[in-house]
């Protein structure tokens, strides 16, 4: 051992040492509090005081926990016990994309970016927990919060959640990950009973949990509103008791979704913290609904004094909470966060461009030419609509918003802009009636007028955050675009064919009109910068590098959830089988050879990029061993861009049911001109292991895979055989 | 220089060195700061947002500043922009003792116990300036807000100011003293142009807030509602500008009364920081009152962009501002406060039994026999009334309030406790009716009735916090008791002779009954604790210590602003001249020998003391000495007390009229049984100076002086001749 490394080791024991000790003075301070609280304050620490906050201890000053939602943005601040607006003026933020589109952007390092902005945010507007972000598995493309999750593989959605929580506790507020687990569908989601194999549960659904907790050290998890087997996801003995917080070692704290406790003694024996509430609003006119009488409250209190529950349950919650708030709003120090400014735009506008995905472009269509002097029809009310705006808990109020219309004004000074609505969905609140058939019509028959004026046409349309569409509580009713937009877009077609269609949405949809467009660009629900970014992406400043994270079927059934029928999804109202088991998304389609409108991981760039010289360090393995992917990726065209380069492994032979290849590893690699970079992906052995039933624990098979590179999932350009010995 | 001494001062020049570099360090930042912003967000810091705080720089991570009303308590939470309280349920705080207690205690120590309490509590709330303490000097016993004060004496009110602050800000809070400067009537508070000479500005109004500034560090100032000499007080170049921040040198914030600004260039050049509304609710629907329109908000901007405001004006209010977050929000460390501990409720009660003053006790009445089996008749609405509920912005949400009753009931177990309400006052809120002839009548009737089965009455009334009592916004309206007590009390004394009476109140009342009555107590708004203290006093578990902070006229016209007549006081709408000078309260009293119903400084105890052995150290002073009071107190009674030992001095041969004598010091002396002590008062010889108009500065006269030393104003037992050479 020479000098040098003598001396880092010894740094490096001093570290882990000052870490231990940290961690043991941070646990004896937690004994010290805890002995000197009472019983009642214990279980008042234990459920909401407010629809988002828990309290302290006044008389000690343990300070209350301040909650927020959403992952993309801090929530505008609500009435202490009603889901009224409080008429605060202090409270716009910066609106970050959705987390559909930062998965798009296959880029972790933007995510801890992302984690940053959001949770200097979240620490400026004093909140301790930010509730976000979301990680359910993209199951179908009627899921109508799938605009707030990160796709549907396990492996990106792990790897971009990591670098968030990490960003966002960096500043002494807690992520809070959510919703554990299985909440793939918000119809019937307070009830229904999902039944899953314990395979696909913890190949599928569990793993970006799990990394949350074990690589980004995550402080609070958010129980689900649907049940799993039988019981609560936000109480359940072996989700959270028995994994989260006994497998995975999760120190943290599990808060309830708002009202999804719904038992005391399950509460209190299988791990949730903290109980918040929906319905509950702590009205003292309405017995059965304060504060006081939730599961956790004097129902938990009165069978604590019973002895039907042992003070230790509740010790261990106040431990965690407490826990929680040493790393937050009792730490040491912690930066005072800021919000609205330069920096947190640039990063949504970073993320928004990184994660618009292009999807056809035929004969170059975009870019556009900014210096043209030429007429575009823009066409669609999502041009205009201000898309922050509804969708449930994650409505934002944003400092400002550019829209698709203005992004494209602005940038395209020297073109006539020329604008037509073309169809209206109504406000955003829920249950509101859409225009009668009539306004419905003069409406497309005004757009048709422009478009046929115009050199060019942009349809800027899509879902958006209403009720049914892509919005909390409930699920997209049909595959479909809604208010009538196919029609509207086949008689733009039919005047005008030199047009192209931007979709803004969180979801896959059915597009009859593909092939006679001329290019497709899929946007998401990008916030403030929204159209800034789209300009960015059209006007050809940024190349499109957006990669889809969700597999876009032909048609419903083609989706591995609904080929199974209405037991699979939406379930017979009480419970639902997910039968499709682990082939969910692209192992689906990849798998049955039924072929997606767009695969998973796909998306064009206005270059081309070769991929070469791709190999494996070796052709055996040990378990022990990491695969060392390598390459070269060159821009072989004439503008800068990036490209993600996507790492599969299948096994064709095993003992158990396999997708015939799984993502194990991605990088995206930023290219100017001409510019060529060496690529390494690391694929730990141990990640080729599937969970064994007979024994309830991961298992390596020996033998033989298939590694497989490419730019999707369905653009594989280098195949190689590895053994594991 | 010895070894010792040499460490001492190195230890010392290392102690300055490190306060110089933090201030330069502080300043640095300031500029640091200072640099990076706007305009418009420098123009913004300087006025509300919401009801009770004021922006930050968002993205610069810069913070908001809350504030609280008020003295005595931490208020519950206001709606953002109106008055309405926002129904938070974790609002609810520990009531403090009224200052006119607190002043009543001439006791220093507890001042600075009440201070941390009530800052412990302001910071647990995240408050980052508590609206307080009051200062207003007391100059006729009509004014609504007296009780918030801390009674007539320039020098009581700044001894006892200064360690509030210091307790308060030891916290991270900013104390806010107020209101700066003359607001010594509600009654047109709002435009009363006040007249008064420089003299009596220096010598009687001001002096408590030259000690916040000079002595106790204050980092914030409220301005006053009224005019001085034709200017607004809250941007008063005199006041502010020359004074405050010119001759005490502030380095802190002057902060609005809510609405009291009323131009936005005196706004500007004399020294008003941050402006804050009262009437101005921020409606966007009506425009006049919006934020953006306040004096220091849009029009401000608009002249300092025309240049006809210098930006360094803007500069300094912003510096100011930046240096109280410096030392609250963005201090590098704070305590994180608590509430509702047992601690604080233990320094409200301790003040409140140091602070309640017994006035008569014939036959000694009190203390009464708590082992006695008696039946004890308590009359009187204030015995059961919440005095922490009306009152005006010093409102509380207390967390409990031991009524009189309560505390009499819980200490007197043995006796039988009787109640009747005897009046109604009708409900706290502004301008509600109060009972009918008939209602009253019928209280009046059961009351004698109670009162006639009884060994003894308890009468327990005064005043209360409704409008036109003691309350904000407008002064009594008579020197009487109201809603029929006198004729009450007179009844009751007719059935049973055998009755004290509890005054419960901030001001001083006519007492026609006083020579009929056994006992009185005047007790005060003593917040949480008030029946507990009430009973240690009546029970004789604390011996009553308390000293009036005020005189008591006979009659109105012997107090000197209602001598001079309607333009002394309440002026003729629109200005009021302060015609009795300097000759406020016992100055007053004293020099025009008009007997007073109770003198300044007076209170009985249970027990007798001996002041022995007075004498001043020498006989000769010279301008820099202190003059050094000394004496020995003795306990002579069979129960422990305590004794204020006064020192006051006066000269009869002066070029300038003077008050007879004047308190320039005191001491209160905790005795147990039979004990002794030895008391030492100092007296700098320059507080003698008297301020001279003519060169607009203190002098101090030469030749021979009085000293006068008793246990209150009007019982001297010990005078002595000093010179001043």
């Amino acid at each position: 051992m020479n000098r040098f490394s003598f001396s880092l080791l010894i740094i490096m024991m001093i570290t882990l040492g000052l870490k231990a000790q940290n961690k043991q003075d941070m646990e004896k301070r937690i004994d010290e509090i805890l002995s000197q609280l009472t019983l009642e304050e214990k279980v008042a620490m234990c459920h909401a005081q407010s629809k988002f906050s828990s309290p302290g201890v006044p008389r000690l000053g343990i300070p209350e926990i301040w909650m927020s939602d959403g992952p993309h943005g801090v929530r505008g601040e609500i009435n202490w016990d009603n889901w009224g607006y409080a008429g605060w003026t202090n409270d716009s933020i910066t609106a970050f994309p959705a987390l559909t589109c930062l998965a798009a952007t296959f880029n972790p390092a933007l995510s801890y970016a992302y984690g940053v902005a959001i949770g200097e945010e979240a620490r400026y507007r004093k909140k301790d927990i930010l509730l976000g972000p979301g990680v359910n598995i993209y199951r179908t493309p009627l899921n109508g919060r799938n605009f707030e999750y990160m796709g549907e593989d396990p492996l990106l959605a792990s790897e971009m959640v990591v670098p968030y929580i990490k960003g966002v506790q960096r500043n002494g507020v807690a992520a809070c990950v959510k919703h554990y687990a299985l909440n793939n569908q918000e119809h019937w989601r307070g009830h229904i009973d999902v039944h899953v194999s314990d395979r696909a549960l913890h190949e599928i659904y569990l793993p970006a949990f799990k990394a949350a907790v074990k690589e980004g050290g995550v402080w609070a998890i958010m129980g689900a509103y649907n049940q799993f087997r039988g019981q609560h996801t936000t109480h359940h003995k072996m989700l959270i008791k028995d994994v989260l917080k006994g497998d995975w070692g999760f120190d943290g704290v599990v808060v309830s979704d708002w009202g999804s406790a719904h038992d005391t003694k399950e509460a209190a024996l299988y791990g949730l913290d903290i109980e918040m509430g929906s319905w509950t609003n702590g009205l003292t006119s309405s017995i059965d609904l304060a504060y006081d009488n939730y599961y956790l409250a004097k129902p938990f209190l009165k069978m604590l004094k019973n002895n039907e529950i042992k003070t230790s349950m509740l010790d261990d919650k106040v431990r965690r909470i407490l826990r929680l708030m040493l790393r937050t709003n009792m730490a040491s120090s912690r930066s005072f966060g800021c919000a609205n400014n330069q920096e947190h735009a640039q990063v949504a506008r970073n993320v928004a461009r990184d994660g618009i995905v292009l999807l056809k472009n035929e004969n170059d269509f975009f870019p556009l030419d900014s210096n043209k002097k030429m007429r575009i029809a823009v066409i669609g009310e999502n041009a205009t609509r201000s898309l922050t705006v509804g969708g449930g808990s994650s409505e934002l109020k944003a400092k400002y918003e550019i829209s698709p219309l203005e992004g494209i004004k602005k940038r395209f000074a020297n073109a006539t802009i020329l604008y037509s609505m073309g169809y209206a969905s109504g406000p955003s609140a829920y249950g509101k009636e859409i225009p009668s058939k009539l306004d419905a019509d003069s409406l497309v028959q005004a757009a048709v007028e422009v478009a046929e004026k115009a050199d060019l046409v942009l349809y800027v349309g899509g879902l958006n955050k209403n009720h049914h569409q892509d919005c909390e509580g409930d699920d997209r009713k049909h595959f479909e675009l809604p208010f009538g937009q196919n029609e509207l877009i086949a008689k733009l077609l039919k005047v005008n064919a030199n047009l192209g269609v931007v979709l803004v949405s969180g979801n896959a949809v059915a597009m009859p009109w593909l092939a006679d467009c001329k290019a497709l660009i899929q946007s998401w629900y990008n916030g403030s910068e929204a159209g800034n970014a789209l300009a960015d992406i059209i006007a050809g400043d940024v190349s499109p590098s957006g990669k889809l994270p969700y597999s876009y079927p032909v048609q419903l059934s083609d989706n591995a959830a609904h080929h199974f029928g209405m037991l699979s999804y939406p379930g017979d109202s009480i419970k639902q089988v997910y039968k499709e088991d682990i082939l969910v998304g692209y192992r689906w389609h990849d798998t049955k050879k039924i072929k997606p409108l767009f695969a998973f991981g796909y998306g064009l760039s206005y270059t081309k990029f070769d991929i070469l010289d791709i190999r494996a360090d070796k052709k055996n393995y040990s378990p022990d061993d990491v695969i060392r992917v390598m390459c070269r990726t060159k821009n072989k065209g004439e503008v800068d861009g990036a490209e993600v380069i996507q790492v599969y492994v299948g096994k064709h032979k095993s003992k158990v049911d396999r997708a015939v290849k799984e993502l194990k590893g991605f990088k995206k690699v930023y290219l100017k001109t001409s510019q060529e970079k060496n690529v390494q992906i690391d694929i730990p052995v141990s990640k080729l292991a599937y969970y064994d039933e007979s024994i309830s624990d991961w298992k390596l098979e020996k033998g033989s895979y298939l590694l497989y590179v490419g730019n999707s999932s369905d653009h594989i350009v280098y195949k190689q055989k590895i053994t594991i010995d």
